[in-house]
């Protein structure tokens, strides 16, 4: 089984970069399509939109809504290439590669950033073979979740804190925010395109929400113990940057034993769900228990 | 009649503002809360709302439409934020005060302009009175125009421009993009909250096309002619960029008369509306004729 998931999860990466690049085929000045591509070609993990296609899979057994798994991802990643800017993270690196900024210039990833995310809502309105109701209501939470009081506000948040000591639970707010509402709103997308029920969309975002937290205990856990090669971005540079970790808070050994807890919660949320909901369980295991 | 209209647009400025600020009152965080509010009260034309309501009344004879006025006003907002950012033209002043990042951070001003966009979106799809149907055309309309082929896409073609001599036509399409597809999106949401057909949508484009370029040639006019303290933002800064402008390429008398040319054109665009077009006859006039 863990063979053919992950095997499943490469194809997922393939079929979704093929989809982002093909949606920005039609960007009239050649110069900036250039760097969409390069800001698209990045690789990464594609998460957010496997857990949309997988939380759809779960209600209806089908992993058909391309169109929010990839507004999904467009809104990820206008939202790294922005928090690798010299006035934020200012991160040289990202999956291995020069961030935008390097590669191009400081002004060419502000837009670019802009643009994605103008064009992930772009894409969900276009969308073939959703209503205008399930329409509205994706870009409703999208909105929701990837603004001021979701990933961006958590950004602000985080980038306020640096050089503070934060508490357990302030951490816990700030990461809900800005990695977790955007985990939170695949999974709800995923559903919505699926047709589900008020009952199931609130089981499926409690499965969301601790996935959510699990993913950046893990994060804070590779930070310590990954090394750039593997990372693909520096490693132990949330450390260096004096930032408030889940490690430092609750030691290593602790951090594991949390993720380890938030995985067995999220997969208790799954329980109402039959087979149709592996692909979601295997996706939890693989937060916790992945290498970079 | 001037009188009158020159009072109704201090009304609607009035208006529009408390309306953004009412949909800000909710952000979770106090500190982010201020430096949205701060970028919120910076006053300005209020233009595009202005023109949401305008083209709205010229169908149905009501002004009704706050959400997508309001949204417009967020994502023009967003632009001159980003616009300001040292990586992009640099300002200091906007609006006679300091631009955001200057008052704030950069960080939070990329920070504060991401939140704007996503909020912008939500305003569309969260209002009330508006049909699910026409949310999603006012989305994709006002996607469209403010990303890669629209305003963010005009604003990287003028910013790779600067130094080199752009050919009249150059100059069009770029301005086309970077502030005619939103004063043409005001206008086309307008329309849409009103239920206006495809052909009453047709002619109010073609009103929007010409305004928008008209704005663009006025403000080049008074880059050159206005001081500091009119425009309240830095006079002759254009000039001082090496900026094509029209006046540049046509000289003042035939920048002049371009604008003269483009309003006679918007003018015509709406013989086949009655009275319940004067608000955008006369703002048309207004954008050729006004001083700062």
């Amino acid at each position: 089984m863990r063979t053919d998931f992950l095997a499943h999860l490469e194809r997922w990466r393939k079929w979704n970069v093929q989809a982002s690049m093909n949606a920005y085929a039609s960007t009239t000045s050649t110069a900036l399509n250039n760097c969409v591509h390069y800001a698209l070609a990045g690789g990464g993990k594609r998460l957010r939109p496997i857990l949309v296609a997988a939380s759809c899979n779960t209600i209806s057994g089908t992993t058909s809504p391309k169109a929010p798994a990839t507004a999904l991802e467009l809104i990820h990643t206008y939202s790294l290439i922005h928090d690798d800017l010299p006035a934020m993270d200012d991160d040289d690196l990202r999956r291995g590669k020069p961030t935008l900024h390097k590669a191009f210039d400081e002004a060419t990833a502000i837009l670019v950033g802009d643009g994605l995310q103008a064009r992930a809502f772009e894409l969900i309105a276009d969308a073939p073979d959703l209503s205008a109701e399930q329409k509205v209501r994706m870009i409703k939470v999208l909105a929701e979740a990837s603004g001021f009081n979701g990933m961006v506000g958590g950004q602000y948040v985080d980038i306020q804190s640096t050089g503070k000591d934060l508490t357990l639970d302030e951490l816990k707010a700030m990461h809900a925010m800005k990695t977790g509402a955007l985990i939170r709103a695949s999974v709800a997308l995923g559903g919505i395109a699926a047709g589900a029920t008020e009952e199931q969309l609130a089981a499926l975002d409690r499965y969301a929400g601790h996935i959510g937290l699990a993913f950046q205990v893990v994060d804070d856990i590779l930070d310590v113990e990954g090394d750039t090669a593997t990372l693909g971005k520096t490693g132990g540079k949330d450390a260096e940057a004096d930032k408030a970790t889940y490690v430092k808070l609750l030691g290593l050994d602790g951090a594991k034993a949390e993720a380890a807890r938030l995985l067995t919660e999220a997969l208790a949320a799954l329980d109402g769900f039959g087979e149709s909901a592996d692909m979601l369980r295997e996706l939890g295991r693989y937060i916790v228990e992945r290498e970079y």
